[in-house]
């Protein structure tokens, strides 16, 4: 098997989601989803730290496009502003060929404790990388921290809307929405 | 040894936390947690389901009290109010007794991957009682989640302000500053 496959990281994510999907995160091996690939335990572990990582590939371009997205706003931009700045730069990323992937892997995570605790960790290195980018911009605590939890809520809102059965609407739409939202309860907070 | 040793939750958890900052997390075992407190393994499984479970024990109290105080507020209060009463109700968990083994168990905390997870996933469960208890009161979507989230983040403030060195201001003042603080900057957002 040659060192550089085509496209190694998309399938053995395609077939650790199938494989996942089929039997159980528990129940299937690093071995297996190399063999269901086509490729070898060791190209895995070149592209993935371990089993669970398979699952949070898309993580460090999602941190890396929401930070970009924030230091690329206008100038006058407000915190908000700034974060619908990244909301937009992330919303690349989900186009329909993705849809059928996010939607699989929702059940996969929320169903192994491991994987949950994992993807917290990396929403809080998200927030954590949009706060930073905030305070980049000169925005002063906590008002970077809020933006930046709200950026994740907004996120999150429009991602679970975005894999939801039945929705046909694309997530840069569902973004605005969920952000507009969230601006507008902060002003029902008392 | 005796089914029913007297504080055995409490010997256990402040045997745990001497031993890991003794010797590191990785590096000590039940058996030796349960040996310095004076109990046996089987004692251990009683009160906590694994070796990470020792150190947040703490947990489930704070997630009651924080329902309770939500619950408790007056009926006209806004949903920042009805926070306020929640982190009011935890304070009293936060004596300077407390103190000492606060600041001992954060740097084990964030020493490990494996105990900032289990922190997190404890982190969202606090969230979602929070927003619970807030949805009780008809607070609607998603001005409950922003005030939990806010009512986190205030919680979290105050605790890293309460445990730092030289610290002398009790943790419900702490709290309201926090809380006040965040407050104002939501009107900053843009």
């Amino acid at each position: 098997m040659g060192r550089w496959e085509p496209n190694a990281r998309q399938r053995l994510e395609k077939a650790a989601l199938d494989l996942f999907t089929e039997r159980g995160y528990d129940l299937t091996t690093v071995a297996e989803i190399a063999e269901r690939a086509g490729l070898t335990k060791r190209t895995f572990f070149r592209y993935f730290a371990d089993k669970r990582e398979v699952l949070f590939g898309g993580q460090e371009e999602l941190t890396r496009l929401f930070s970009e997205g924030i230091a690329g706003a206008p100038a006058g931009a407000t915190p908000l502003e700034a974060i619908g700045r990244a909301l937009d730069a992330v919303a690349g990323i989900f186009t329909g060929e993705r849809l059928a992937q996010a939607r699989a892997r929702q059940p996969v995570v929320a169903a192994n404790s491991e994987l949950l605790e994992r993807e917290l960790l990396k929403r809080t290195k998200m927030v954590q990388a949009m706060h930073d980018a905030l305070a980049a911009r000169g925005v002063s605590e906590p008002t970077a921290r809020v933006a930046a939890e709200l950026g994740c809520l907004a996120f999150g809102t429009a991602f679970h809307r975005w894999v939801e059965a039945g929705n046909r609407r694309e997530f840069g739409a569902l973004a605005v929405e969920a952000l507009s939202e969230l601006r507008t309860a902060t002003a029902a907070l008392g």
